[in-house]
């Protein structure tokens, strides 16, 4: 029994569509996935360029959405966690990495310094995407989702059926459900992370420090009284791929349920991204008008949104930055853009280089950072509100407006891999059975 | 009219005690105080050392409080910020830094890249300590503490009449007033910074991901539950100066008062510094025993306080991390420590060494940190209500439990200095009148 599947080779640049052996059940909590769709996300070029360490022949692809037709004798037996019960036939998103949902597993340590083998708690927190007996899809580890078929390990505390997600039966359409897998939760995540970070909150709920420390409760008394014109919150956002857009528009969602006064500027050297970035605005906008009233809105390239952030700050900068390029210069940008006693959030993926600041740049500024990675299976289902709501942005392929450039054949992800890479196709999904 | 002060030579290393002109009214609202006590500061070695890039003879010392003597006609004249009315004879508290407490003030960019001429709002947020007209104390560009007498602008912004702090009449004594000037509000800055930030009030509250985040509400469901397990604080606090003992004193205090679970490592690589904080926190239990039933507390060295947390943290690493002590071997100690989705909260002086973190180790780590230096005017009110608190704790000198280690006349201070950057002597404060 063989499928098709997008393989990867070493050392770079090397994408074959083969037939390989079908995925079966290795482990009791083990499902089998017929795959809808796969996509090409911008962190798979990692690995195609030949810069993420991988010397291991490999199916391609973190994103992907199917239907469970497999399941281990042992996927539901699982009690804790508030897992969802699996069945054959449940249509399911994929979170990008496999999470246990208990966490009761040997450990080895991030840092190298342990070796012990321990009992610990990562995805009872919430933290799935570091889950130690998690991997990601598409990766030398696990094979991916640009195929016809995938083994999900983990099964229940993985997969999310669209029964769960959407108890309403009403359901986003599938090119747009694609976009649960990663992009669209590790925007939900930039944006509630960037608000709910204690410098924002401070201006957010127009509480001055001491003040905004939630604990523990003091009477002790403040010096400061903020006035109206210090509630509004400036926001920059760096990097207007799939992801940054996906941060935006969730941005403007949260601001609106709180009816809190913003200025956004949105941030990207490419012209290309600009213009998407200013349509999804609009149709956002269209559905929205009445809300229009609590901000202001501009998409700039860096140095113009330098300047736009002075004007609208006077010299102060940005209360927060949410950086979705995964690039030292973001980073430098970032700090540029952020006001003293402000936050960072990045959400990019980052490589092997340096931190650019010095310490006394942060200290002297009172800056604050939240680097890492979306823990998507939780917060896929805030996505999914989300997504269902804004089916007027995402809910459509091809268009000036949408995420989604193109649905091609697996038999095309050579090209699709040449021209991603080169900037001359935007997110490609994979219809494995076209 | 001369008083006597404390006067600082360049290039370094270079103390003397001289008769220099009375300080006097220059702005409208400024007041003149009459020093009862000023201190010697860990921080101060940097301009004694000649690390500070300074060149300027000036007086010394950042930490002082005293009795207003003089108040400029305007001194009581602003009406914004929750200000006390200033009088003459008012025994009062002076932060280490000065601020206006309503910031409408022409403005120069942290970045330099703006020149503009602002309004802005730094001090109606809090954020006392970056004023932009604020500036520290016993720096080239303002007079410092070690003296007879000081000018302290922006007088009432600045200032905190002890009848403002201690409004019961009942005011602990001279000496640990004293600790209110920085290294008391710094601790608690600190551990109020660490205990709020959202990664560890995730556990502090037994919150899961994405329920944590408490802006905008969602009804989305999450995988995780929480076990009672997960809820204990894995906490470390690296640097036992006087700041990290303030900020364990704080951090206890605040665990406390919430009934949270707790374990904390307090590390340093000083025995004399492990031996005091051994000493402060039995006398702080002996009045607590009945809390101990709260958490666990050790004091270690660091390659042991590293095997430990790995026994108590199975290996995952501590939720959060205070750093104390302003330096990059800190900083890779605490990312050491600390789990994946921690938080390091770092009130040290950095200097101008970069940031020993790669990208894609706090990528691959989710870590959050937070920089930067106490907004003392803000914090003072809760210092206050600490030190009174915990007399038993602060109320000394130069027993084995005191953060001072002893009262000394100004003339002195050529020798004091010599001592203290050796570590001979512990803190030091001067008294200007013996």
């Amino acid at each position: 029994m063989t499928h098709r599947a997008v393989r990867w080779y070493p050392p770079s640049f090397d994408i074959r569509v083969e037939d390989v052996p079908k995925p079966k059940i290795e482990k009791p909590d083990d499902a089998i996935v017929k795959v809808t769709l796969g996509a090409l996300c911008g962190s798979d070029l990692h690995i195609y360029r030949g810069h993420g360490g991988v010397d291991k022949v490999h199916t391609s692809g973190h994103e992907f959405i199917g239907e469970v037709i497999q399941l281990g004798d042992q996927a539901n037996a699982q009690k804790e966690g508030n897992l969802p019960e699996l069945k054959v036939g449940d249509k399911v998103v994929a979170p990008f990495t496999v999470s246990c949902g208990e966490c009761q597993y040997v450990y080895s340590s991030f840092c190298g310094h342990y070796g012990l083998t321990v009992t610990i708690s990562v995805c009872r927190v919430g933290y799935t995407c570091r889950c130690p007996s998690g991997f990601l899809f598409g990766s030398p580890v696990l094979e991916g989702g640009q195929a016809q078929f995938i083994r999900v390990p983990h099964a229940a505390a993985t997969l999310l059926p669209l029964s769960t997600l959407f108890p309403s039966g009403k359901v986003p359409n599938d090119s747009s459900l694609l976009l649960l897998a990663d992009i669209l939760p590790t925007g939900v995540f930039g944006a509630l992370q960037l608000l709910n970070h204690p410098k924002v909150a401070t201006i957010r709920d127009g509480k001055p420090w001491p003040d905004h420390f939630a604990f523990p409760i003091s009477n002790a008394s403040t010096v400061s009284t903020m006035k109206e014109e210090d509630k509004t919150l400036n926001l920059a956002v760096i990097g207007l791929g799939p992801v940054g857009i996906c941060a935006i528009v969730a941005l403007l969602d949260a601001l609106w349920r709180g009816s809190l006064k913003y200025r956004i500027v949105a941030i990207d050297l490419l012209e290309g991204r600009r213009e998407k970035m200013k349509v999804v605005y609009d149709r956002v906008m269209q559905n929205e008008a009445d809300k229009k009233q609590f901000g202001e809105f501009v998409v700039l390239p860096p140095d113009e949104a330098k300047a736009k952030v002075a004007e609208w700050t006077n010299g102060i900068g940005c209360t927060g930055v949410l950086e979705a390029v995964g690039h030292i210069d973001a980073l430098e940008l970032a700090f540029d853009l952020v006001r003293a006693f402000g936050t960072i959030t990045s959400v990019g993926v980052h490589g092997a280089a340096q931190i650019p600041f010095t310490g006394r740049q942060l200290y002297n500024k009172n800056i604050s950072l939240d680097f890492g990675r979306c823990p998507a299976r939780a917060m896929v289902p805030l996505a999914a509100e989300l997504l269902l709501k804004r089916q007027d942005v995402f809910g459509e392929v091809g268009t000036a407006s949408s995420l989604v450039d193109r649905v091609a054949p697996l038999d095309e992800a050579p090209e699709m891999y040449r021209k991603f890479e080169k900037g001359d196709v935007g997110k490609v999904l994979f219809d494995p059975w076209k």
